[in-house]
């Protein structure tokens, strides 16, 4: 028998709406628990203890089960995010079952702790957390995990709310030349339902981050991007 | 002497607002002359006459005096778009020269015209046009020039308005099923300077577009995308 999961949702299929998949149609698992307490986090639900009702314990196989059941035939990729789901070793065994299946899998996470698994994902987003999240980036940790799948598919995301986070940012881009690049506009209002507001001043904070790495000679092989399903259906969540 | 290259406009750094490499720091240049009139062509520009005294005559060694100009050090990354390049034999001169200079090459075509430069680009987007272009697709050109670039950095990226386009894109990826594919919400406004509107309304589409596809199980390993410039500059051009 497997080892459990927690997990908080299964939906989709939907956009991804960030990072080095922007717009690929899948499916999304959110596990429960997280390392960090970022200030902004839009996921606090996974681990502010609000929703410890909600998370149910899986087996790989039933997460498989119940993806088929919501997304029938139409998918073939999966991301699996949180919380951070490197707090779980055997996130690896789901990966295994989705591969077995012809489904990629695409996965999140801050770069905090290693796993044998991170290696088997198809999509690696590592997203370290700039100052205004309040946490300490250790970059022993991160500088190993990012020599240790080197020869994966992976990128590096920075979300950046404001100059602090962008030196931040250029940073991790100098640290890790060789590592795709991306920074994104953070969303420091999630809890407004006040969609054309948001949607304006998204578009104006993105305007300013482009602004930003436009004009910086040390931020040329990099990409910058909104959060698309912000744009599309403002804070609501498992859309 | 190097032989000249009809220029209309040389612009940046700004991002790519569109398709396999949305959101990255690029300069542009656009070529003159298309052998499409698609019906909602937003660079009509380029073949209609209307800038026909913009068009200047450059070298590959003044077009890239002229990027190095206006974007300084704060760029690596060049697109090239039209119009058609492809029409053009001799950008396979300037593709050399921005490689010699350490500088990636990006470059969309409707896949209308075989080049043997298209081979070099680094990012590759073939855009066959959809029926409400009122164009038709010569997909024994083609299918001829996807073989030709299977081993190159490649996608093919679908504008689609409505329905009946949605089923040529459809049928374009199960063509060529192993080529990365992407949908973009078609603009049918490119004059209004209502940003505000647009703005509305081509998030609806999108919305609309996402809806398609994710309820489609012919379409699964495929990316949704708006354009991003639009959402940021509405219908402005030059940025
Ligand atoms: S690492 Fe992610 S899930 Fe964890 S607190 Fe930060 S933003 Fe939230
Ligand atoms: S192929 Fe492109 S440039 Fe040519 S008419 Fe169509 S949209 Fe315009």
């Amino acid at each position: 028998m497997s080892s459990l999961i927690p997990v908080l949702e299964i939906f989709g299929p939907t956009i991804q709406g960030e990072g080095m998949v922007i717009g690929q149609k899948t499916m999304f698992v959110r596990t429960a628990g997280c390392d960090y307490r970022c200030s902004w986090c839009d996921s606090a639900f996974t681990w502010d203890g609000s929703a410890k009702d909600d998370i149910v314990m899986m087996s790989p196989e039933e997460i498989y089960e119940q993806l088929v059941e919501i997304g029938g035939k139409a998918f073939n990729h999966v991301t699996i995010s949180g919380g951070n789901p490197a707090l779980l070793k055997n996130i690896g065994e789901l990966v295994q079952l989705l591969h077995e299946n012809d489904i990629k899998v695409a996965l999140e996470t801050q770069g905090s702790k290693w796993q044998d698994w991170l290696t088997e994902i198809d999509d690696l987003t590592i997203s370290p957390k700039p100052p205004s999240s309040e946490m300490d980036t250790n970059f022993s940790i991160l500088g190993d995990l990012l020599e240790r799948v080197k020869n994966s598919s992976v990128s590096l995301k920075v979300v950046v709310f404001d100059e602090d986070d962008l030196t931040y940012a250029k940073k991790i881009h100098k640290l890790y030349p060789d590592v795709a690049f991306y920074v994104q506009v953070g969303n420091d209002d999630t809890t407004t339902e006040d969609d054309q507001m948001l949607i304006s001043k998204l578009l104006a904070k993105y305007e300013w981050l482009i602004d930003q790495v436009m004009n910086d000679d040390e931020m040329n092989n990099v990409r910058v991007l909104p959060q698309l399903h912000t744009l599309v259906w403002g804070n609501k969540r498992g859309v």
